[in-house]
């Protein structure tokens, strides 16, 4: 038994974990592991816009330049798409990178920078977006229920940690993240549009806050059986998306920035069984308390409970991260006004 | 917003709290509090087993003598009855002092002790238990969704606090005790047979051990509106049953050792509408587990999250308590094997 937090990243506690040294957990999970020269990690949800399915064609061929961008570049990528609350359709690539000067490099290459701001871009009738956070090592943290091919920051990640105590009760998510022992991590200030106006289209600029949590959980039934795709399918989905409905339409009020239930594509949009949630929080705090109130999440973590013992071929998995302001970009290109963060930004600076 | 940790108990913290500062409970609730002067207060269950009808009549005026012994000397007593796993029924008197020497000068005053140890108490065809604790008032809480006539514990509280600031989050309950603030409140060796042969029958003694947890958690529907009796029996009752039946039936292996739905009877042992569940646990922390991961339990929760703000007649609340083995008192006379500690005790003294 091991603990999540990387015995590189333990320091003395000012804040005490919530269970006693005794405790053992009731299954097994495992956590990733980075190399100790991993400092900190980029995550980059780069989206192409559309409403009308007679824009797909071009979505998906945006949707591939992108990809084409990252290809030689980030350390992973995937793709996804998903139907926001608007009714709009969201083709996202999701790139990985764990040198912050690799993805800086990246961001100001004369490719990226003359796509991203091209005139095209305002007049080929898609919308685009970009938010992308660079957390530290200490401000993420990971959950899986198997040990290979690991998706997500996994993918970017060095090995698997064997066997680890901090799961299997509330607070365990925040105890795993090693800024835990002496921060937190709560929010400041709002999101704030900084620059355009989402109302009126064109380009807009969204400013983060520290702190702001971003939850990645996944659900992968490629290789399952006829037994597991039924209990995915059949028990925990529906649960599962009624819970992650609620945060895509109410979460506003529950301190859900957005929620996005995504569903694993290839180049040319076609499913494959795959899917993620990625939740963008106020705070870590917000998140918990959602988490651990709301009779849907209730129900998923209770078969989870009753199933992760037995799980074999059915991966399920979460990555969760906070990041300071200095280290998000939230921008968006003829996005609907309540894409991403700029549905819950207010407007100009904060009253200092 | 106060703290539930009264300002007299308050120490500098070893032991840091789960939650952020800026914590906001979603609803208010209620502890009890005691004048400075009350450092420790007892909790006695005292049972009268039979299993047969024809023994009901002589139940109850062994009962009602036991009432009578404690009429004019404990603080607060109320009367239960219940059927335990074995068919057996228990009609019991829970009383409460909260000054010791007085409890002390009752349990050895001549009336009590002749009375308990008199040979009519081996032969008269009932059996006998007593199960005692004092726990010091840092450690145990209270919590009350309603002001008024404190049941319970709060019977021999003082005064009621405004609205507390922990309750709400998985973890507030530990977070109450002020014991929690530098103690992690974890268990010492195990519960034995220290005297008498549970299967015998006849005179049995337990020890218990440092920390063992009870907790009280009542409902009281006496003065509830059709609407409030309709929410309780038909939504909250069905669930709390059968999680507290789960607890009385399988409860070892999760820590629980004794757990009893008791239904409140007048002296003639008539029900009225008010019930309380009394389990004992290993500790804490076996409670905790149990209480945020199995369904019944969080079924009951997220009703009462629903509810909570709007309830009016129908009074729920709870007591937890942990104490010092020094503090403890389990005895038994002619009861089956299986009550109370009986059950999960192992013979003979710890191994040294």
């Amino acid at each position: 038994m091991e603990s999540a937090i990387d015995t590189h990243l333990v320091c003395p506690r000012a804040i005490s974990r919530r269970v006693p040294d005794e405790y053992q957990p009731p299954f097994p999970m495992w956590v990733g592991r980075a190399d100790d020269a991993v400092t900190e990690v980029t995550m980059a949800y780069l989206g192409v816009q559309y409403r009308d399915a007679a824009d797909r064609a071009g979505a998906l061929e945006a949707l591939r330049t992108i990809a084409g961008l990252l290809d030689n570049d980030a350390d992973h990528h995937d793709l996804t798409e998903h139907t926001d609350a608007a009714g709009y359709v969201n083709l996202m690539v999701t790139g990985y990178w764990r040198e912050p000067a690799a993805f800086c490099s990246w961001l100001r290459s004369p490719a990226v920078t003359e796509w991203w701001n091209s005139d095209d871009r305002l007049s080929d009738g898609l919308g685009y977006f970009r938010e992308i956070t660079t957390p530290r090592v200490d401000q993420f943290e990971t959950l899986y229920a198997f040990r290979d091919n690991l998706p997500g920051v996994g993918a970017v990640m060095d090995t698997i940690s064997g066997e680890i105590n901090e799961h299997g009760y509330w607070g365990s998510m925040r105890e795993r993240f090693p800024l835990s022992q002496t921060d937190w991590m709560q929010p400041s200030g709002d999101l704030r549009i900084i620059s355009g106006d989402p109302h009126a289209g064109g380009r807009v600029t969204v400013q983060g806050h520290d702190n702001i949590a971003i939850i990645r959980s996944g659900q992968d039934w490629r290789d399952a059986g006829a037994e597991e795709r039924s209990l995915y399918l059949d028990e925990i989905e529906p649960t599962l998306r009624a819970g992650m409905d609620f945060l895509r339409d109410e979460g506003q009020a529950v301190g859900c920035y957005s929620n996005r239930l995504v569903h694993n594509i290839d180049l040319d949009g076609n499913p494959v069984d795959e899917t993620y949630n990625i939740g963008h929080w106020r705070s870590l705090e917000k998140l918990e308390r959602w988490a651990e109130s709301h009779p849907t999440h209730l129900r998923i973590f209770t078969t989870f409970f009753k199933v992760a013992a037995d799980l074999d071929k059915l991966r399920l998995y979460h990555e969760v991260s906070v990041s300071d302001a200095a280290n998000q970009v939230f921008e968006y290109i003829n996005c609907h006004p309540a894409t991403g963060m700029m549905r819950d930004a207010v407007l100009g600076q904060p009253a200092e």
